[in-house]
């Protein structure tokens, strides 16, 4: 249980802060609140959150408040003084400062220099006292954690946001070079076409797997082993412009994203310097030349191997190497001008469908498999076990 | 100095990935590549990177490659021993998998046997043996880093960029309910209109202040405090749809979002419950409606405030405080038709730039500049020194 005092509790901020406090009761107390002067407001809050201490603007109010409150415990001050009292109260662990400007100063400060945790809403204490209360927080070791949606955000990418409460992985995909192409002229793609991709340079392989989305598919099945996460959580959205690169979604609703101009150099260097940062000459990142981030659902239909993914999962043990195997036979077919580009689904779900599915604990049996379904289909597609067609 | 080996050397992240260290020549070594049957490429690779082994597909490559580096001190291997001994050759700290397909396997297993960080290009590795990849790198404490940029970026957003690196702090601004209208207009902005946000509801005063910009001029000064940065490096950018609550840019280029509908119970939760995130019954992003998220700059003669804040950092000691305080009275002043919307600026530059800046080391510094600046101001625009008008 976490005992908060909120300060500015009938304003906007302050209201919706006990909204969420409702919305966990197990999880928040409600111990002291400040409000300015909309009284019917503030005894409807004491009526449901029973504070210990509350405090109004004037002398007035609290003469009014203790009398439309009398029989409840609770105790009422008011002013400046009342302001610092709730910010500093013994009881709380964490101060919401939700007052409107200035009036915001002094009690950020009572509440840092009693130790609290400081939730701060009024930017203003900071434009004023900048210098005078991170010193103070600092020496104090107490926490200044923002409120604004803006700081928020650049808070959450600072720390990150682990893996406890990872809710879903939102995998981006450029579409391919063949995002607009009609379901009917799918057939007739050569290779060329099929190679050039929009945003990506890429070895061959890679960009015929994102012109059939297949290479979707393989990334879910990595993500599923590298994070550690059920395929069920792992979606994918298409996003034209490879800015973003994918998304990851918390518990709490909040989504975090890393963005970049499409330069593969980038994640190499990183995954090279890890978990340090290079300086470094590519180009950065323009969103104002950008302009504009799209996003669009996959179409399933025109693009089905991004299913058989899901479908190899879901079958587990050696299916995912089985369809693997057939993709990268598939991929070699059309390449080859063997079949054409509507034919590549259709290799990969017989490679897939087709195989008996196993264990697969060792290398060896995995290795095998990948030898039998490539010997498999070069047999049904080629009329030979694999040799150049 | 961190001594890679890179096996896929001739292929396209194998290649870039040696840009990299070309630009980097401190920070990497490279002591052992592994290719296919690119010689010429190769070649040229071990004459400028001098590794000591390397690996192409087969002998007769091998024999070829001697032939071609006669008198470098190289050892040459080749064939799928080769790969592995490459993945696994110990004067390698980290190996880089950039092998086209399921060949990778082999040497992915080696590098983790051998007790390499992996990072990770070939993703059909972990298509293949996802389990059997992830149990043996758990098993020896080895990390695979991520070199899909999608991948990277989930690894990115999951750690959290930290604070060594940050560069820009890019703060997103929904423009206000006034983004569109036009300078000659402004002059005749009533309250109401004013008042009327398009993304968030919040209260009074920080819509007002989104109106002018002001709220943003505020926001950059308190994320110089809160962030610890030069305001010379935050920057503001327009984005109307209130998703992308602000970015970060590190050092090496890359940047990091926070997205989330406009909600403010959102941040508030957060610095609630942090460093947990609790589940709720907010509505969560939905990317597909959402369609597009659009970026913009500030138009900086429409809106001047945002300039103030920025000049008033500069002028550091009680310059920030004179300016809230000068955006308070202007506030009020507009809220009570006082004065036009398109005066709100005057105010503001009249109180900063007509106070002699400070210090202003002490709260009661602080706190005389505020009263000081409202008094002047009210005087100069009301005729007196802040009664209600």
């Amino acid at each position: 249980m976490k005992r908060l005092s909120i300060l500015g509790s009938t304003g906007s901020i302050g209201m919706q802060a006990l909204e969420v406090v409702r919305g966990h009761p197990d999880t928040f107390q409600v111990v002291a609140l400040a409000a300015g002067r909309r009284l019917d407001v503030l005894v409807e809050q004491v009526r449901e959150f029973r504070p210990h201490l509350v405090s109004v603007s004037g002398p007035e109010g609290a003469q009014e408040l203790k009398e439309r409150l009398r029989g409840f415990p609770v105790k009422i001050c008011c002013g400046e003084e009342g302001l610092a009292e709730v910010a500093a109260y013994p009881e709380a662990q964490l101060s919401l400062l939700a007052v409107v400007g200035a009036a915001g100063l002094m009690p950020a400060l009572a509440a840092v220099r009693a130790g609290k945790d400081v939730a701060l809403a009024t930017k203003e204490a900071l434009v004023m006292a900048g210098a005078l209360l991170t010193a103070e927080a600092a020496a104090r070791g107490v926490k200044l954690l923002p409120v604004d949606s803006e700081h928020s955000a650049i808070f959450q990418c600072l720390e990150g946001g682990g893996r406890a409460a990872l809710k879903r992985i939102i995998l981006t995909a450029s579409g391919g070079p063949l995002r607009q192409v009609p379901k009917e002229r799918l057939a007739s793609v050569t290779p060329e076409e099929a190679l050039s991709h929009p945003t990506w340079r890429m070895g061959k392989k890679i960009t015929i797997d994102s012109a059939t989305l297949m290479n979707k598919g393989l990334e879910v099945i990595e993500a599923r082993w590298m994070f550690d996460i059920d395929v069920t959580r792992v979606d994918v959205i298409v996003h034209p412009q490879s800015i973003v690169h994918s998304l990851i979604e918390y518990a709490d609703g909040s989504v975090l994203a890393q963005l970049s101009p499409p330069d593969m150099r980038l994640p190499i260097l990183y995954a090279l310097s890890y978990p340090d940062r290079l300086a470094n000459g590519f180009p950065p990142l323009d969103l104002l030349q950008v302009g504009s981030l799209t996003f669009e659902a996959v179409d399933r239909e025109r693009f089905p191997c991004l299913e058989y993914a899901y479908e190899a999962v879901a079958a587990g043990g050696t299916a995912p190497a089985a369809l693997n195997a057939a993709n990268e036979v598939a991929v070699e077919l059309f390449l080859g001008r063997e079949i054409g580009f509507a034919r590549i689904p259709e290799v990969i779900e017989s490679g897939l469908r087709g195989h008996r599915v196993r264990p697969g604990e060792s290398l060896e049996d995995i290795v095998a498999v990948d030898r039998e379904v490539r010997a498999r289909l070069f047999h049904t597609y080629r009329g030979n076990a694999g040799q150049a067609g």
